[in-house]
């Protein structure tokens, strides 16, 4: 597989090495930022560009790791004359469609579902990938480039695919902006961040055995209003959080109190 | 140290047992539930009651391990004719002047931060004990207490306790309920809920090499207002959902372009 990595951000920073580490021939780096894209190619050892057209034309795959909201025009100006070759993205949230709405044959999709941060090494093994494409053939072949480097491969369907991309905002971002909250109340306590750490690691490796709901405990659950009231008094000063204490704590409620999930 | 429990609940079930383990005198445990008080009973070979009348008068600690809510009354049928034995909650969100109000001379707190289920070990010594007292010499005792079951003891006063438990409830009971939504969207792609979990975990683990702030990722950090709005729409049939979306992924952009954190 010769493969064109267009983007060199979080994604594209972990995927590049992974695919390369598989044996898969990675040809061209491509960034619009100099630096990223000079960063990505020295350590995967390959020629880069901040150029579309400079970009090859013989790649067998385009990959794309670029930001939602350029990746259709990044597209529509890549495929431009190399109809023949396989468009791939690994954005959890937009539609396979993107490629068929541009009149290309070959399009798929590649979603290593996982948060990237350049400097965290990540076991690519264990991260679930999913794929889709428009063409049997190319689901195959991506199916095939998935196990090559993940363990955990599963077809989904872009309708499907929106809902499991709005559950990893939940899981991923959501979860993690608690936790910068938590960071800014602690602060007040005058302790280190580092404190709520056996906290956060638990409620992590609880829901391996528990389901979430069940592995529920706090005083929303029980709905303590004492504490509550008290709570939200210390928000005081921060409208903000005190609005998503509230709303996360009705809602922690709300679920708690609901008749049992079907099943 | 001889020691009653009071309670037989999520904390109270860890922490007899390690205290216990630590060479400390359960001397009875007491729980308003027949049921739970026995299972405990048994499981540290004690007795047990459910009657406050039958408390033994010559433990040194009673130490009460029960909800918020009753913990103040429970506090005052016990004290009366106990007057010189040390009593110590383990609640994070109350404090220590619910001794002193109720004109005790030997208060204190000893509060383990973390989320405990009955069914779930724990490794008590990784877990933060935060201990407070009236009189100095009690806190010197709850501290030698705690460093019987933890490695990580520290002193804190009721008022940056709160602020504590404040950023306990955000990293963990928000946290988790994050899990409890995800669970639900993943459900509507068809997927079982572990394909989330090496996206939990990693979230975790990171904010331990990286605060949370500078972990963030996804389309509300980026402020991404397709995929914001796209995602917006899946939660029609949801506005409780919509409505912890929305204040999450607003305050998420909030807190992304603020002007760095003082340090």
């Amino acid at each position: 597989m010769r493969i064109v990595l267009l983007g060199a951000g979080n994604v594209a920073s972990h995927l590049g090495p992974a695919l390369q580490h598989a044996g898969h021939e990675l040809v061209q780096v491509y960034s619009r930022s100099e630096e990223s894209a000079s960063e990505l190619a020295v350590r995967l050892q390959v020629p880069f560009t901040v150029h579309t057209e400079d970009l090859v034309s013989d790649a067998d795959i385009y990959l794309f790791s670029v930001r939602d909201a350029v990746l259709e025009s990044l597209i529509r100006e890549v495929a431009a004359g190399r109809d023949d070759a396989l468009f791939v993205h690994t954005a959890g949230s937009i539609s396979v469609d993107v490629f068929r709405n541009l009149g290309l044959a070959h399009g798929g999709v590649f979603y290593p579902m996982q948060t990237f941060s350049k400097k965290r090494p990540v076991d690519f093994a264990q991260i679930p990938v999913f794929v889709e494409a428009l063409e049997e053939s190319d689901c195959q072949l991506l199916e095939e480039l998935a196990r090559s480097v993940s363990r955990r491969v599963y077809r989904l369907t872009s309708e499907k695919r929106r809902y499991l991309h709005l559950s990893a905002v939940f899981a991923c971002n959501f979860a993690n902006h608690c936790y910068a909250l938590a960071a800014e109340m602690v602060e007040r306590s005058g302790l280190p961040f580092d404190v709520l750490l056996p906290l956060i690691d638990e409620t992590a490796a609880k829901v391996h055995t528990l389901e979430p709901r069940a592995a529920q405990t706090g005083p929303a659950v029980r709905y303590d209003e004492n504490v509550l009231e008290r709570q939200k008094k210390l928000l005081a000063d921060r409208p903000d959080m005190q609005d998503v204490y509230d709303r996360m704590s009705r809602s922690i409620h709300a679920l708690a109190t609901k008749t049992p999930h079907k099943k």
